[in-house]
């Protein structure tokens, strides 16, 4: 059945049912990351640099080691320490491995230098304070155009990979480069062009759980390790990397995860509570604090953008450039390739370049957040365009329409789309009462179209039926969006039986194959997938069982509505044998009835979003409030409503406090200034509209329902609509994030003067 | 390959490696039925009949309600009441609920009434203290010729099925009768019958670890839980009946086990601690004492037995028939069946008859206890065999030979032999040293054989690659013998990696499908078989992958020792792909890589020993003593012969118990006068010898390795040649077990007398 049509057939999919973790969270019966123990637990401390970048002289672990309730104390020493070194690459287990502990040097303000593990936590925290380390202090640079500067401090010579062009500064680590056409011939076409500089800073995905695990590591290399992660099995992979024993050894259970959105992606505390437990013997428990989380977890990077675009005046784009410089800590990885693929993706553009640099500084390794460095190109591309539309008089949705990419267009990074929705949500904004909606004195409206390329992933999904016809789906994608409420509604349209009679359960490592983390918007597209195909898998089994049971070739067996059915020349010989039935007996007809899938399946369908902001300034004292705020995005296949609803108003969420108020702060000695909620602002409530949100569902060809991935297109628009929201409000360009009051009264000033 | 063959090309089974578990296990890092937490956690104690036999008038909590600590109060109205109710139905879940928690009668001393929840142990004993039960007390009985007798009182109407022949008394609640040929015949045709009477009493299993269990179901039928039990699936499915929830909604983890030998195959707290959850809304520690799990959780039935052989003078057995008489406690289950079809299987019987009756009395419910049903037999079937030989002066190796079932026999239950191997097990027997080891003055000498059907059962196995080319399993059947051990090495032998590079994993219920109870000898036979189809699975998708990159048919690759080899006309046009290299790129070249495989697999291979022991017996204090013992099984193939050995042991020394000092002790009021270890006696290590073992391999056509189960066939034949040597070393015939001193001086006065 072709996609479009099979929406109206839909049972489960599609529906808003209750939250399988539900009653969990609000009973307090779910366990996160630090609600685990084990008889004979100790707690974990770790030592931090408190310089931005120094040699490390020596570190005496002596006293610490003395003290009765201190069973154990590690350095870099006790981990691997011949991991192979990758110019460039980002995940590679040695710059993983520095990260995680410090070697000879201390990169950043926060980085692991030692740890200890002691029966309590304040015996912990009191032996973290009787390790005397000596530092031999080096300079430091920690902003993206000062550390590419030809006299910036080397942070890592040899850090950078093969496709860095010469002559830059060896902190540039990474160089992307993409378009196609003729940018300059394209410029001379255009009847108006803006050049424009914008920088956004650093923020934290500013999760609710700080990053807690309690891992326990025998002598024998066999471990078992509980943490709150968004990918337990990476989390596998690079603890047996970084402690040298078997991957199959280490046992990873995922908690449930108090937020992550792309920060829990990757290894801190976890390797260094492995280690710990192995020299104490015991099994040890390690939370960070929240000052932690912010010195020493993977904020997002910070970058520094210049965007040049050509319009003619009836608002087609003749041209489009952007040069993204990116700092993302101490180590390669900031995502320049992405910022550079994502900034002009929104637009069918005939001549097209854009270039990355990935800069290494001394701060945290950054991390994923969302879309990761897809805002931060939306904002200052789609700031240029408004400022177009502006002095063109043209209007920004129908100069939007008109560039639209759509299927068959070449993106600005290469292939060509498929079928994809954004010309859906363009038309669905022009039609949204907000669009039309008349705006108060001193409000500014802005919109932005947002991309995200959504990803598929190595996926296991495996489905076993019980005898009393319900079914459990061991997936491998921890939930950090409703999966499992998303899974349990595929497989109940599969095999048709109600979603009350599916458990969805978040695997650990030992028990499923290899699954990618939950990142790239991926868990609804491919763990759904996967899902589906599991459930395939089982109801051929059970129509098998019919057969077998009725005597009739497999094949004259379908599956219609949870029930076997004898079809084709057998089509009403026998009654319909629901689910259930088949199950009772399973045990003496053949065996347990299981479905399993395995795949890296590609197809996971691009995705587009468009949202229109309202905002008021107030010229006094620069405070910003945002007024209204819509969210259209293409689903592709709603297969929750509510949590897609969910994703779309998270984003604009963490949107709104990336936009306007937060920001990581480091003083001229390279410590970070505001590592606690008080200082590093998140949006609370009354900084909140609330969110309006329209799901427009084109549907993804590469996915049986038609899913595309949610989670991560809808931060993409934030920024920039944002930004053209209170540019119009204040009557001045923002082009500097975050739009803080200080840098709003800076800008009305300067605009004064 | 022929089995008998492949012995010696076998690379890993038959070795003896390091035991997975071990470092765990002694360093205190396992984790029992006890050992997990849980935030907020309850403690949960249960009220329990201090009478055999009551009506339950009324149940007073307001006291115990009343009380700060306390957070749930439970009575059988807190469970599922419209249970179906079977007769004879032994698992029915009616029967089960009834043991779990009394409806309106106490049916034995220990019988759960009510339980509660509070917030620390000591409080949920108060608590359990001020619930006032008010019995009306009836009669009672315990003792299985009793309770057949005319006048016994009937512990339930209607209770018996319909196998039960008219006329008995309504205790007999279920009847076997099998056999064939003309058994009076074959009595006349005899030179020496002889017809005797035995009994036996229950006896514990005596696991170390008390059941326990942590307990968590919310008001939304969504549970976990986590215990010591053998078979975890079973747990899932009788608590989801008994609290009337989905099962699939029930995660169930099975702990590290501190011995079962069967009594851990059934529910007795655990309905108890998740009805106290949900009441409570707080997870719920329930674990018991040692008074507990004697008087109420399922020790082993008790047996009262009539056989009759006829032999002629060289020895051939012309007839036998045996009558056998069981008790369960209150509920069906008694293995009747099994006692009788096991009591006559080692001979080739021409004539041949047997009958077994089910009987309930005012104890707690039998469970399994290895093999059951079939040492009790033994003892008596093979303590008639020794007198017939004594008394014709014929050696009992030499007349078991002459009789011994092999390949084709018809057994004694009904069906014909595979190939078996009793004869092997004789032949062994015969020439081992300590057959022909000249005794001491006082000493006597004692064989038997000893038979079991073994299992294949529900079985469920899943197996992942890691990308460092290690493999994890995931199986569901706990680990009560060595079977994570077990499991790798055919797993390593299959896929050509090392032992060590390979993780067993007992799965929970969420994440693997069915799989029955770690019972029947079933573990090594029936995982071990579907690990190695599992494996076969995962190479079958190794070769895919080489074909793919090879660029030939996926039938021109095979699997030698971990790698894949072109072959046929492509041989040697590619250097062997070692396993590790395909794995490194799975998530590239098609996804992840698992081997998967569900069935019920027939074919367990029945199983036979043979034993040898010599005794001693103090004539002035009665006092007992196993100077020498030599264990001689057929094993099929031992895959790690080290847990083979430890299996024949343990059966050996459990058997020394059961044999000379192990009883329940019943007082005239019903009451168990011995529930504790002081009184109740095991063997300790003073009371062993070195026990001696010869592992004979017979190969079980049924399994790719020729594997039968050995964990029960070691306790058939114990407690008839501990019977044997005592009563050579006696000069007393000795019927009744156990062989403790009062009853050795009983036996000797008689002789005397």
């Amino acid at each position: 059945m072709a996609l479009d049509d099979q929406k109206s057939t839909l049972k489960f999919v599609g529906t808003r049912p209750e939250r399988p973790d539900g009653l969990d969270k609000v009973t307090g019966r779910a366990r996160f990351g630090a609600d685990t123990t084990a008889p004979g637990m100790l707690f974990g401390a770790i030592v931090r640099s408190p310089h931005a970048h120094a040699r490390i002289v020596k570190i005496d672990v002596s006293k610490a080691e003395a003290m009765e309730e201190v069973k154990a104390v590690v350095t870099r020493a006790d981990f691997v320490n011949d991991l192979e070194y990758t110019p460039g690459g980002a995940d590679e287990f040695w710059n993983v491995m520095e990260n995680v502990m410090a070697g000879d040097t201390a990169l950043y303000d926060g980085h692991a230098i030692a740890a200890v593990a002691a029966t309590s936590a304040l015996a912990a925290r009191d032996a973290v304070k009787a390790i005397e380390v000596e530092y031999e202090v080096l300079p430091h640079v920690t902003d993206v155009d000062k550390a590419m500067a030809s006299d910036a401090p080397v942070i890592r010579e040899g850090a950078a990979d093969h496709s860095v062009p010469d002559g830059l500064h060896p902190n540039v680590v990474r160089y992307h480069e993409s378009g196609h056409g003729d940018v300059e011939a394209g410029f001379a076409e255009a009847d108006l062009v803006i050049e424009d500089h914008f920088t956004t800073e650093a923020t934290h995905q500013g999760y609710i759980e700080p990053h807690a695990c309690l891992a326990s590591l025998g002598m024998d290399g066999k471990g078992e390790l509980w943490c709150c992660t968004q990918g337990h099995w990476y989390v596998q992979k690079y603890c047996a990397a970084l402690l040298g024993i078997d991957t199959s050894q280490l046992r990873v259970t995922a908690s449930e995860i108090g937020g992550g959105f792309g920060g829990k992606t990757t290894v801190f505390i976890e390797p260094v509570a492995l280690a710990l437990s192995r020299k104490a013997n015991r099994p040890v428990k390690l939370v960070m604090n929240r000052s932690e989380v912010f010195r020493a977890t993977g904020p997002t990077a910070s970058a520094s953008m210049d965007i040049k675009i050509g319009m003619k005046k009836d608002g087609t784009i003749t041209a489009a450039e952007g040069t993204f410089r990116l700092q993302g800590g101490a180590f390669p990885g900031a995502p320049c390739e992405f910022t550079a693929m994502c900034a002009f993706a929104p637009y069918a553009l005939t001549n097209v370049r854009q270039v990355g640099y990935d800069v290494i500084t001394n701060r945290p390794k950054q991390a994923a957040y969302r879309a990761p460095g897809s805002p931060m190109a939306a904002f200052a591309v789609e700031s240029v365009i408004d400022e177009l539309c502006n002095q063109l008089g043209l209007d920004p949705v129908d100069v939007r329409l008109k560039n639209a990419s759509r299927e068959g267009t070449k993106a600005s990074y290469g292939p060509r789309f498929d079928r994809i929705g954004l010309v859906e949500t363009l038309e669905a904004a022009k039609a949204h009462p907000h669009y039309s909606a008349p705006l108060e004195k001193g409000q500014g409206r802005g919109i932005s179209c947002g991309f995200w390329f959504n990803h598929g992933g190595e996926t296991s999904v495996s489905l076993a039926l019980s005898e009393d016809g319900t079914a459990q789906i061991s997936v491998g994608t921890p939930d950090i969006g409703g999966s499992r409420s998303s899974m349990a509604l595929m497989a109940a349209e599969v095999l048709g039986i109600a979603y009350e009679n599916i458990r969805v359960t978040i695997a650990d490592t030992a028990t499923l194959g290899y699954n990618d983390v939950s990142h790239g918007s991926r868990v609804t597209y491919a763990s759904g997938l996967a899902t589906i195909k599991a459930a395939e898998d089982a109801v051929q089994k059970l129509c098998k069982r019919a057969a077998q049971k009725w005597g009739i070739p497999e094949d004259a067996v379908k599956w219609e509505d949870g029930h076997a059915v004898p079809s084709g020349p057998n089509a009403g010989d026998f009654d319909p044998l629901p689910l259930r039935e088949i199950t009772a007996t399973m045990g003496s007809t053949g065996g347990p009835i299981s479905g399993h899938f395995e795949a890296t399946p590609e197809g996971a369908g691009v995705s587009f979003a468009t949202h229109i902001v309202d905002s008021e300034v107030d010229p006094e004292t620069g405070k910003t409030a945002v007024t209204r705020y819509t969210v259209i995005q293409d689903a592709g296949k709603a297969v929750h409503p509510t949590y897609v609803e969910g994703q779309f108003q998270g984003g604009a969420a963490q949107g709104i406090g990336w936009a306007l108020n937060e920001e990581y702060i480091y003083g001229d000695d390279g410590r970070l200034q505001n590592a606690v909620f008080l200082d590093y602002r998140i949006p609370v409530a009354s900084d909140l509209p609330m969110i309006d949100t329209v799901i427009v569902e084109v549907p993804n060809p590469g996915h049986p329902f038609g899913v595309r991935g949610v989670g991560e297109t809808s931060i993409c628009p934030p920024l920039a609509a944002i930004a053209n929201a209170v540019s119009a409000a204040a009557g001045v360009r923002m082009r500097s994030l975050p739009m803080s009051p200080p840098k709003i009264l800076d800008a009305l000033d300067q605009a004064d003067g």
